[in-house]
């Protein structure tokens, strides 16, 4: 505890979390980005071309239309009981209803994850980066966050025997095996046998965070390291990617014994989700909507994947490296040594182009020279035009 | 820390807080008296009647029709501006739009309040009795929780004086002035004047929740304590009591110092609130839609005010006591000595009635003979009966 008062006229007294929270580096860069006229590959927003919108219109009049005292009025914190058997039925292995907790997104999930599972100075281990988001909701409960090395295939096994022996025993690792943020790669098969097996062996626990994993372009991911061993992780959904952001949906599948803990921090945090929402989301989803739906989305991003590598490998100079996302929406890239990613956005911006420097990504020991570039925002142009403006950045300051 | 194993193949290793959370008494208690048939005065739910279903719909389709992309995408943590300007613009002192934190509903404001403001054993304040969803989203911040002495007007300044120089200074005072979550009182003018100059001298902050100050019979309220020192509280308002509850929409009103951690923590917990309510609720307030809505949920939870006590006066046996709110949906009643509210609920619903034993609203020396009285969800008709019921339980338990 390092109380301090703001300063002297003030009375309030900042808990020793807030001193430390500092603005979302991301949130702060995103808003330079977004003035007219720059090309961004710095968000992570989905493609509003993807938001099914008459069918949101539909689902909000019949849902208004046929049962407004139910679907305005407070509901049960588990979720609406129509989702909850949605959500178990689409997934691929044995979850009854009665485990899954309807989130407010899936960054809640994160937040009630922490709260359940994190005591103040709780070591608890990352890849290598991580999702930026997920930093931040573990940090209000002030663990001791280790990154553990990852490659092109995800977790460094050797590493992760490594460092949990290192110490007391981490909480749990978290992990996003499907075209993960920031880096676009996927969890090898290989790799999460090996994983789930080290896992379950080392007595360690799993958060499974599956926001993209529908996205796949050619083939589907490897199964979730949750259907290999369900009572030893936690899994978490979004409704964002797959439907909309703004309706701020997603789940958790919890192992029973979590489940009650999960359950009450929801209570204490929101009361419940959004019902209507929720209605809204189950309407829209009836009759197999998301069968017909996501494989447009998967069709357009692809797409777009192919320009931007197209774009990439006509254009950046030699030394510039990048990977070939299997799905998702994130591209990973690195600049030739010398070059610091975060130096050159404003330089970018200058030129109306915007990414993420991919130093944001990491928990310790960032690689200042990777950049994080969606590609599912812009059109199919403006990728081009984009990536034809940062190659020249580049190639100026290579100079 | 006091960590322990589920049990012996879990890997899963709880955080202290979460080994002290326990099922909502409350909530718990809903699921029973939710049967078909059972006439609850438990529930703090607002009557369905008082739902714009209409101006719902058209809102819904017309955000859908003319700015869908925006409507669905991510947004900005600290909410819709057209929606914080018009939450400014609401609020009887000047408030800038740039203090206002959009919110998932007011209970996420408790939410963030408490990261920002609490450490582990950080002494807080709160009134006697208290809102029970507030004790639940201070809890996983471990906080000494004390108890204020109050009166029927509300927080007794002299016993605050005494507890707060009995120990280290508290972080806050929690008070819910306007027709109070249990108990319907209000804290009177003399009584603001006097809380707040005291909390002046002290340097004690206050969190003020208002979620119901809307809802007056006859007169308003008293003004916000926030209104008499904006620097020194935290002001915390809510949509579900005047619009509808299932969109989960509420609002923080922040000192500029607090502001920038509020926003912090709020961006971890879920990014931001729902996007497409807040356009929602914006565009069904829009041209005062409140000043015509408003004074029509007055009138008809003023009417059942009116049939609950009534119906107190003509059947409950002596020795039976209650007060009269002057708005909001509860009303607090005490039982005869020798009786216990927890005890006699079981025995109300098996006659098909129910209410809130007033023991779960104390954070330490319950009073077991009260119990809170929701005027505003059963009809008319319902209320009658259902105080008919209550007081025959009453009168066979006296025996």
């Amino acid at each position: 505890m390092n109380p301090s008062a703001l300063h002297t006229p003030s009375p309030w007294v900042l808990a020793a979390r807030a001193e430390k929270m500092n603005p979302s580096v991301l949130r702060e860069l995103l808003k330079v980005t977004e003035r007219p006229g720059i090309i961004s590959f710095a968000g992570g927003l989905p493609s509003p071309k993807t938001f099914p919108v008459e069918e949101f219109a539909a689902a909000c009049a019949k849902v208004l239309r046929d049962d407004a005292s139910a679907a305005l009025q407070y509901a049960a914190s588990e979720g609406y009981g129509p989702l909850r058997e949605m959500v178990a039925a689409s997934l691929p292995w044995s979850v009854d209803p009665a485990q899954v907790l309807i989130t407010t997104g899936s960054q809640q999930g994160l937040d009630l994850a922490a709260k359940v599972l994190i005591d103040q100075g709780s070591r608890i281990l990352v890849e290598t980066p991580t999702y930026l988001g997920a930093l931040q909701a573990f940090a209000p409960m002030e663990p001791q966050v280790q990154s553990v090395a990852s490659d092109e295939e995800g977790v460094d096994i050797a590493d992760l025997r490594r460092v949990q022996a290192a110490g007391t025993p981490a909480r749990f690792l978290y992990v996003l095996p499907n075209f993960q943020n920031p880096t676009g790669r996927t969890l090898s098969e290989t790799r999460r046998a090996a994983l789930s097996a080290c896992a379950a062996e080392l007595g360690l626990p799993l958060i499974e965070d599956n926001p993209y994993g529908e996205l796949w372009f050619d083939t589907p991911p490897p199964a979730p390291l949750t259907a290999r061993n369900p009572d030893g992780c936690l899994y978490l959904g979004s409704f964002s990617k797959v439907l909309a952001p703004s309706l701020r949906l997603g789940f958790v599948v919890a192992p029973k014994d979590l489940f009650p803990k999960l359950l009450q921090a929801k209570q204490a945090a929101d009361l419940h989700s959004p019902g209507f929402n929720q209605r809204v989301v189950a309407e829209v989803m009836k009759d197999g909507f998301l069968d017909r739906h996501v494989p447009r989305i998967r069709a357009l991003y692809k797409a777009q994947r192919d320009v931007m590598l197209a774009a990439l490998a006509q254009h950046m100079p030699p030394g510039v490296t990048w990977n070939r996302p299997d799905g998702g929406m994130f591209l990973w890239a690195r600049l030739p040594e010398g070059l610091d990613a975060a130096a050159l956005l404003p330089k970018a911006v200058d030129r109306d182009v915007a990414f993420v420097p991919g130093a944001a990504f990491y928990a310790d020991h960032a690689d200042a020279r990777t950049l994080r570039l969606s590609f599912v925002t812009a059109s199919e142009q403006e990728i081009q035009q984009g990536v034809t403006a940062l190659a020249a950045v580049i190639q100026e300051n290579m100079a």
